[in-house]
């Protein structure tokens, strides 16, 4: 099942089942309240369906899937490939850094280069939402934790990324971290999210392509490895990494300009599409 | 004021204030909530106080101010001689990192240190909680979004803090932020909680000794220079940086051990006392 978070009217707020062109309505709960309260995602949709309304998905803009998880972990050099494109020694443990909530946008909406640089990056990531929590998870039950998988663009503004030894002021713009279009569920792609073709494509031109399997920590390990230190909850978010290609590394330096539309697509995941607009100046 | 998160019974929590060694109660809203309705705290509390039950302080246990703020943003490299007996050069820009809500402990509770290491470290600070935010907040006005001041422990666990480039799981084992005891209003100290002598002692022994008026960057110029980027909101938290002391950089290094008894005291502020514990085997 893909669950979207969604307006159709720009007021008010639905959950609701992607399907194909449609959407199905589920009620205004939200994917933070279902989570916490350990209900199953597949078995609830099925009993909200029946009463739900359809929407075209052409008529609703979306939101992200969630929009205040409890926290966002992303995962930072998961790729080989990707750390030898970058300034690092690939570590033997994960990097972790932060996402704010405040930086979140959704599939269509635009992804906003701030005033003050110029140098707005794209990193297409596989995104990890968990149902189930708890410390010192065991490797063989970390992916009983998880209730889907999503698509992100870790929209990264690389100057201020490196004004200071820690990254999280270049990564928690506001406007720059987009999620989406649907939570797909577990049951829906191989355990683990493992074997998917992750792409990214800036005005249709390939830019990153990888698969899932190339992470160095998958999704299981992530989530033992984190919880050996810190308390996961039911609804945080792990994004776990992003592939070579960035435009940063690249020499002359590709960087995101205004109208450029950049698409992050994987495997059984859809598309997340954004097109980059300059912040408004401040009045 | 000085208000508190408490439990009289360890079941219920309620919001008080304190006041030498009782505490008068004001129902059972959170500080989130009245940040988040724009409520005046002290006003609030006024009107509040007089239907309040008292309690003695040694009765009750404190939680932190916060529970679930909505971002904690910490600032490392944040005064210069610390950077000194750390490995980096001093950046011209804030350094931030994140805690998350999980890691955070109160006055009084136990800090935790993990039995994946031995590198448990005091470093002590001021936190300031907003309650108003925005984006692109100007120098000028950017103290009128504090609601008041508090005492934070940043404890880090050195070996995981280096593991990867990033210092975020370091800063985020369970049981290592220690925040309290009080949220002070931000009319009880000068603005901007500036010239606040700032001391920490481990068994009594002073170990950090500075003052606020320390930092590179002051709490005007961090609510402005962080809101450039990100839209802080009421209920954020930043916490401003340690000086020079920390046990890491000493040779030999003095790590913190079970029994260890940890104090931040910040003139006006109060004293953030926490023991460190080691953490309970695995079952």
């Amino acid at each position: 099942m893909h669950y979207v978070n969604f307006s159709p009217d720009g007021k008010t707020r639905l959950l609701g089942l992607l399907e194909g062109s449609a959407i199905v309505s589920l009620g205004d709960a939200t994917l933070e309240q279902l989570l916490a309260q350990g209900v199953d995602l597949v078995d609830w949709a099925n009993a909200q369906r029946p009463a739900g309304t359809q929407y075209n998905l052409s008529d609703v803009t979306l939101l992200p899937p969630l929009t205040r998880p409890g926290k966002i972990i992303c995962v930072g050099l998961n790729y080989a490939d990707h750390t030898k494109e970058s300034p690092y020694e690939q570590p033997s443990y994960p990097t972790l850094f932060p996402r704010f909530n405040t930086s979140l946008i959704a599939h269509d909406a635009p992804m906003i280069r701030p005033l003050v640089s110029d140098s707005l990056d794209f990193e297409g990531e596989m995104a990890v939402v968990l149902k189930r929590g708890g410390r010192h998870i065991p490797l063989s039950k970390a992916l009983d934790c998880v209730a889907g998988y999503s698509v992100f663009n870790d929209g990264s503004v690389r100057e201020y990324q490196f004004k200071a030894p820690q990254w999280t002021v270049g990564k928690n713009f506001d406007g720059t971290g987009a999620f989406g279009p649907s939570l797909v569920t577990a049951d829906e792609v191989p355990a683990g999210g493992k074997g998917l073709k992750l792409e990214t494509r800036l005005n249709g031109k390939v830019v990153q392509s990888a698969n899932t399997d190339d992470m160095l920590f998958d999704v299981a390990t992530l989530i033992a490895v984190i919880s050996e230190a810190i308390t996961l909850e039911a609804g945080d978010v792990i994004v776990s990494g992003t592939p070579a290609g960035i435009g940063w590394a690249r020499e002359p330096k590709l960087i995101m300009r205004a109208g450029d539309v950049c698409e992050v697509e994987i495997e059984g995941l859809g598309v997340l599409r954004n097109v980059v607009r300059d912040e408004a100046p401040q009045r």
